[in-house]
This record gives C-alpha cells, structure tokens and sequence, in this order.
C-alpha cells in the first residue's frame, strides 16, 4: 500500500493517538500528576463484563493496526496477498514486500498494545517500564525499516523517508529515556510533540501522493528537495501548534470542569452518572476516578 | 541570499548575540550567581509603559531575524520573493528555496524570542525549560537545513555548510542538556563559546565570497578543502580567545563596579541614576536591580 | 569459514549462552536478587581439586572460542592456516583474512573468559567492572570487524553484516552502562534479549547459506534486501518470545522448587545431595548455597 | 611529514605520555587517591626558581608539539615551510596543507600544557575542569582532522586515519565526561588505555611506510584493508597488556616503597634525599610530598 489510502489510514492513526496522549499529558499537567495515568474502559462493556482491567489506549493500539493488516492483505476486495513466496515460480521469488514491511510496523504496535494490557493487569512495579520498552521497540522498528525502505528508490523518496524516521528514533530514544525516568513532565511533553509531528508528516505524505499544485514532486529537482526539509521544519512548528492547542482546550476543560465539581460536590458527593455520554467527558470521568483511587 | 550579504548579517547578528551571552555569562559567573538572569527592559520604553517585562535578549532575537526575513523576501529593492510556488508556469515550480530555508531559519529565532516573552511574563518553574527547549529547537532547525542545504552542491560547499552544521548541532544537544540541568556553570561556558565559533565561523564564510587573496576556493582542490578544517580549527582557538577577552574585560569591569558602588553605597544606598547612559551599563544596572529582588 | 558450519558453531555457542545468562537472570530477578551472581564450578572437578573458582559461564566463554579458533585453522583435516603471510610468493600476499579476523573475534571471546576467572578469584570491589568492561570490548570488537567485514561485499552481505553489528553494538554499549550501573534489572532483560537476538540472528545467516526455498538469495534484488530487514524485526519478537519462554519455565521451577524446599526444609536443614543430577538444578543449587553465603 | 619520521614523533610523544599517565593513575589507584595529582617540577630548577607550579605534564605538552612544529616547519635543513599561500604563483595556490594540519594539532596539544600551567596555577574548584575540557579540545581537534585527512586519498589511508581518528574521538569523549566527574577511576583506567592504544597505533602507522614484509601495502587488496582492522583489533589488546604491565611494575615499586619507607620512617621522619636520581623515583617523591600535604 504505498499508496495515498497507506499513508492515510496510519497518519490518521497516529494523529488519534497522538492528540489523546497530548490531551492525556495536559490534563495531567494542569492536575500536576506525577504519573501519567491511562484511562480504562468501563469494566461492564456491551453487557459482558471484562475479565481485565483495559485501557482505551491498548484498544486503539490493537485495533487499528489489526484492521490496517487486514487491509494490507484483502484490501481491494477479491485479493489475497496472505503469502510470502511465489512458489510457483521456480525462482521461488519473495513477493509483497511493502505489504509485509507494513504489516511488520503494525504488528510491532498491536505487541505494545498486547504489553499495555499485560501491565496493567499487573499493575506491577516493572508495569510502566514494560510499556515503555514496548512502545520504544515500536518506534525503533518503524526507524529502522524507514531505513530499509530507502533501498533502490529516488532520492526524493529517501529524504521523506528519513524524515519519518527521525521523529520515530527520536520518540524511541525518548520512550527508551522513561523506561527509567518515567515521571519527567518535559519527556511527556517532548514525546506529544514527537507524536504529533510524526503523524503530521504522514498526513504530509498524502499530500504528496495527491499534490495540491496538480503537479508531481520531482525527484531530479534539487528545489523540491530542499522544499520537502523546508516543510519538514514547518511541521515541527505545526505540531508545537496543535500541542499547545490541545493543552489550552484542556486547560479550559480542566478549570470549567473543577470549578463546576467544586459546586456540585457541596450537595452530592458524587453525581458523574449525570454527565453527558460525551466520550472526552466519560474518559475523564475515569481517569478522576482513579485519581481518588489512588 | 547566498551572497555576503546574506552571511554577513547572520554572521554579526549571532557574533552580537554571542558576545552579549559571554558577557552576561561571565558576569554571572563573577558574581557566582546559580541562575543566568536575563536583563529586562526597562518597563517604561519610549513614553509608553510596556504591559509584559521583555528581555534584552529576546528583542534582538525578534528583532534581527524579522528584519533579516523582510530582506530576503524584497532586499534589492523591486523585487518580490514572496512567493513559493511559480503559478505562471504549468509545471508549477518551487521557485527561492533558499529564500524560504533561510526564513524558515529565521522564524525559529523568532519563535525562540517569543518563547522567552512568554516565558519570562509567567516566572513559572518551566520558564527556564521552555526558553532553552525553544532555543534548542533553533540550533537543531539550522543544524537540519545545513545537512539538507548540502544536496546538488560542490564539495566544498558541502564541507563549509557541515562546518556550519557541527557548531549548530552541538548548540542544540548543550541547550537540550541545559532543559534538565539549567544550572550547570561548565555548560555555559561551552555554550557561550561554541556561539561565539558559530558566527565567527559566519563571518568566515563571508570571507569566501570575498576572498582576502583575489583569488576564489577552487572546490576541486583538496588542499583548499583541507584548508577549510584547518581554519575552523583555528576559529576553535579565535573563539576561545574571544571568549577570555570577555572574561577579562568583565571582571575589570567588575571588580571597578564593586569597589565603587561600595564607596557610593556607604552614602547614598542607591545612586543608580547617575551612572552613564551606556548600553552596557544600564543592562548591569538592571541585573543588579534584579540581583537585589531576589 | 564464511560457510554454513563457520556461522552455525558460534551461532549455536552465542544461542547456549544467551539462553544460560537468561535463565539465570530470570532466577536472579524472581529471588528479587541485586546483583547476579555466576554460578561456580564445583570445587572438586574430575578427582582434581581446581585451585581457583571458576564459573561455568568462564569455562563456555574460553572452551567453544577455542575449539572454534582450533577450527578455524585446521578444520577441514589436512589443512594448515596458521600462517598470515604467503612468504613463498614474492608479492608476500597476506592470506586466509576471514580466519584470522574470526580468530579474533573468538580470542576476544576468551579474553573476556580470563577477565572473568580473574575477577571472579579477586571479589574486589572492581570484579564486576571488569567483567562487564571485558564483555562491551568484545561485543564491540564484534560490531567494529562486522562493519569493516563488509568492504568488497554484495549489498546483501553487507545489510546481513550490519544487521549483525547493530545487535553487538547495542550489547556493547548495554554492557559499558553496566561497568558504573551493574545493578539494573531492565538493563539484563535488555542484555538478555539482544544476546538472544543477535544468536538467533547467527542462525539465520545459517539459514541463508542452504536457502528453505531451494533456491539462493539474490544479492541484485532489492525484494530479497527488504527481506532481510523484515526478518530481522521477526527476529526481535522470536527473541522476546524465546526471554518470556525462558522466564516462565524459571518462574515454574522457581515456584515448585521453593515449596519444595519449603517441605523438606522443615524435615532437614539441606538435602540437596538428594536431588537429581540434572545440570540445571545443580547450577542452581551452586546459586543457591552462593546465596545463603551472601 | 606524511612520512615515517612524522609519524614517529608523535607517536613516541603519546607514547611517552601515554605510559607516563599510565603509571600515573596505576599509583593513584595503589594509593587509594581519589583525584588523580600531576607531580610539579621542582621549584627550583637549573638554579633559577620558577615563578609558577608547573607540571611534568605540562612541560611535555608544550616542549614535545613545539619541537615537532619547528620540525613541520624546517626538518630537512634548508627548507622554510613557514607560508600558507604561495604569492608568487598567479592562482594564489595554498600550499603545504598537511604541515599546517600537523600544527595545527601540535598547537592544540601545546594549548592544553597551557591549559594545564594556567590551573595549576590557580588551584580553582574549575582547574580540573578547564584541563580536561582543553584535552577534550584536542583530541576532537584531532578527530576531526584525521576525518577531513581522508579527502582525495586512497581507501587504505582512508581506513588508517579512521582508526586514528576512533580513539581520538573516544578520548575525547571521556575527557569530556570528566569534566563533570573527574574522580570515577574507571575512567582514568579507560582513557590510559585508549591513549595508548591511540600512540600504538600511531606506531604501526610508521610500520606501514616502512613494511615489515618488505613489500608496500596494497590499497586496491581488500585482504590488506581486512588487516588493517584485525591488526588494530589486536593493538587494542598490546595497549591492554602494555596497561597491565605498568600496573603490575607500579604495584611491586609501591608495595616495595612503601615497605621500605615504613622501616626507614621508624628512624628518620624522611629521608627521601638519599632516593636514587631516577626519574620516576623523583616523580614519586614529588607526589608522595602532594600527598602528604593534603
């Protein structure tokens, strides 16, 4: 799928996760946590009750990579691109390969959502550091075959490629940091920011399958070379936008939300069963509930 | 602008830059202060009072690239390089792309001198993390577009840009270390000097377009290559020798200053207002203003 | 040895030592362990009384390096290698540089055997920087003739070679963290994993000199290239896989053997004369009298 | 001097270094000193009296690269290499690159014997901060000009100068860790170490010119290129042992001192005037004075 609808999906994805984990990062902020905590779902979930403690955060992660693997192999219905040797073919040829790399990346994400789930039904001292390893292994994988990728193509394609990959080892050598530092605001504020340019760039990338001029990006051009770094810059500034967008919507939410609790909690002591069904506002609910837990 | 021009006025920019941090360095260091403390304007500037205290430092940081973006987009006076995108032409070209690296450059000064605004009008404990996280941001940025600016280039300018690069790159990993150990005196003095090298090093390149012989750099000849890193070499020992110049000049400056606001202060406790209108003075005055509120 | 045989013999001593240094890491972290200790010898080996302490891991590390060193040089019976430069010809053509550069690998595989019974008969203070120290040099002389292995290769090799580097470099500088930090229990998971990595990835090499699929890898096909990579992130989960495989059969002995001592230890003090001679359970037993010694 | 003698010289000159700090830190290390001193030339010296402490390491720093420079400048007797520029010739052609990049070096080293009588001379918490930040200087000045020497030259010197360059780069990096931990002995151990594999190295260079063999060393031989890197593999175990050596002779010359200063401390308080007039028994004294002192 190094099409436009390959690059999309996973720049999507990661754009989800990554304005969560900021919204996450800021509430814990402005609520001056000293660990970022992972809202669960509910443990009664459409009617069957969960055997395991589960965070939203290890559902997203197991299950968009697992519809892209599908995609990745049956997506233009009626295909089937489950194998990985033609062995009709005496030659015995691999085949599918950008399918196989890509369903690499995604299976290394669902391995760190399997770990998230893991951990938190341990809730183990080692727990955080479990799903830190997992998620840095993630990243390192992605930068490592971004590295790979770049084997026989254009010059254009290299530097876009390295470009993701740099944001991905960054976020590795960041989350391999919290496997010892797990409670260091900067790093959680480095990392969102990571994030959110790495999954900008992928949306970049699109952009670049369907340019916005008509016009092909051309490969032998040096211009479009430099422009492509250029807009990397900018991204990096992009993603500073969007994080410190998601932390002022926050914090508006967080001070409305205290102050709104502040006059409730005078006559009931907990009424949250009243609130909305917003998604946001349920999650949040969560996350205060096991904040007096703790 | 890649033109002397165009690296003269980084060039000094930074060199002003370099030597204003040097000095307020050694002066920190003079009066074993833990914290740099960054001069503010005074708060009534012009007649009119300013609403946020704004750093010396953060004016220039504005202040130069602003003027040095405005230059690249109409500097010989006419022309209008505003523009990214050739429209006329249906190939739709990328047209200035070294204008648009170079502003890009700039606005992450920029955005570094808004994040010390910012930071500065909070006083928060993160005001310190913020202003060298964005500073960092800044060298790494240029770090980035050297190693991207080096593409379809002969091989001494590739040489003479990594050189640019190294300094950058190094800048930004001591201001990235200075984000969780602000208080590092060793840290401040390579930091002060690997600037200092950094735009003395600018001021090199400026050389180049103009060279002191008659004659220009032949990239074909590896003894002019080998020249280029025997001379930063050299702008290794120049900014050294820049930077103890400075030392000394402060602690004349210094241990004069002490002696005689002693005398003056055993009659008047502060007599401030008599002193000279002198740039430097004034800036000192204001430190020790700020040295006495804390 | 650039053959089948020539990767399997380390591949095969690389995979024992890696699964030994897990299996006694699990035991060191379910006994909640600081430090690891290496299981010894027994005192009294063969009727002759060994006037040192030595343990099992130092006798692997200086047995199979030199049986292979001893290969290296005559295995295929009749020849002789022994000798680097070809006097008879004029041209004193240095020769046999494969054998010679896996030499040295496996001397400093011995080496780092010595340092072991070294330190291991000293107990000072800098036993285990020595130890750790002696391991990185190794693993690093590994990554360094891996890279420099690679002059004059297919691109094929060469990605294989790096590939194996990459995993040898991160042991080594795992292992030079370890020399100041050498009680860290995620840095021997980590240790753990990339020694299983890098073991199974030998065996892979194996793999591709007699190809499952009949037919060779072609070095001219990127396809097979991309290949490559891929695997090898396989192989980081087949590594994981095989580290939890080993931590849980640990776990279960762990669990079965104390209450089983448990029982018995209210009948008898010590009875492990009594149990079966199995290599396992006396290493353990070794483990466990060092610990009750501790 | 791309010469053996212009390799010699340095060569011999860390050598001579190398092994002087070597036994320098073994002592400190028999000694249980926990900062490494540097014994001072007598105060009075040749019947004039020094107006500053200097080091014997300092007076090394600076003579040996002075010599060496001049040597640069006028070796074969007659010639004057002291011009950078040939002004004679139209095209204004630099000229005599590799002496200037020799000096350059040589310049870096004398530098650091200044950094060095400059501290001394102070005693400032910062003195052993600004010596190992001025070595630091110059073996990355070092590095960098053994990367910028591979320019235009064949692919076995190439090899050659990145394995100078490699423990250069490593000093450096540890002297550079130094500067914030001066007193770990690891790494004094690691940096006597890495400096003399640096002038072992710097030694089989010269053995290149003039080849054992009696034949030249081949660039265009992938088997030469492979033995230069197992050669260097082996002269990191020669600095080993060279380390141990000195160590073990340090360790007889303490215990036997010390034994013997104990027997004769019972009658005279101190009698170190009747020591032979060897030079490292004078070094000793010196240190032992320091020591007392403390």
């Amino acid at each position: 799928m190094g099409t436009f609808e390959g690059h999309l999906l996973p720049g999507l994805g990661l754009l989800m996760y990554a304005i969560y984990y900021s919204s996450l990062m800021s509430l814990a902020l402005l609520r001056k946590q000293r660990m970022l905590k992972h809202p669960l779902l509910p443990r009664k979930l459409l009617g069957c009750r969960l055997f395991l403690p589960v965070s939203y955060e290890a559902v997203v992660k197991v299950a968009i990579p697992a519809f892209a693997t599908v995609c990745e192999y049956y997506y233009p219905l009626g295909v089937n691109r489950l194998k990985m040797i033609d062995w009709k073919d005496p030659r015995r040829l691999f085949v599918f390969k950008d399918n196989w790399e890509h369903v690499t990346m995604f299976g290394f994400f669902i391995l760190s959502g399997i770990a998230d789930i893991v951990s938190q039904a341990q809730r183990a001292p080692w727990s955080v550091k479990l799903e830190r390893a997992a998620e840095a292994l993630t990243f390192y994988v992605v930068a490592l075959l971004m590295i790979s990728h770049i084997e026989n193509k254009s010059v254009l394609e290299i530097r876009v490629h390295l470009l993701v990959g740099l944001p991905a080892f960054l976020l590795g050598l960041l989350l391999t940091v919290e496997i010892w530092v797990p409670d260091n605001a900067p790093l959680w504020v480095l990392k969102s920011w990571m994030a959110l340019v790495l999954s900008t760039w992928m949306l970049q990338i699109c952009e670049m399958y369907i340019p916005f001029t008509g016009q092909p990006w051309r490969a032998d051009n040096p211009t479009d070379l430099a422009f492509i770094t250029i807009f990397f810059c900018w991204h990096l500034v992009l993603g500073l936008t969007l994080l410190i967008t998601i932390y002022g919507l926050c914090s508006l939410w967080h001070h409305h939300y205290s102050s709104w609790t502040k006059t409730l909690g005078a006559r009931y002591q907990r009424c949250l069963t009243e609130s909305s069904s917003e998604e946001l506002e349920k999650l949040n609910a969560e996350a205060v509930a096991q904040d007096g837990g703790v």
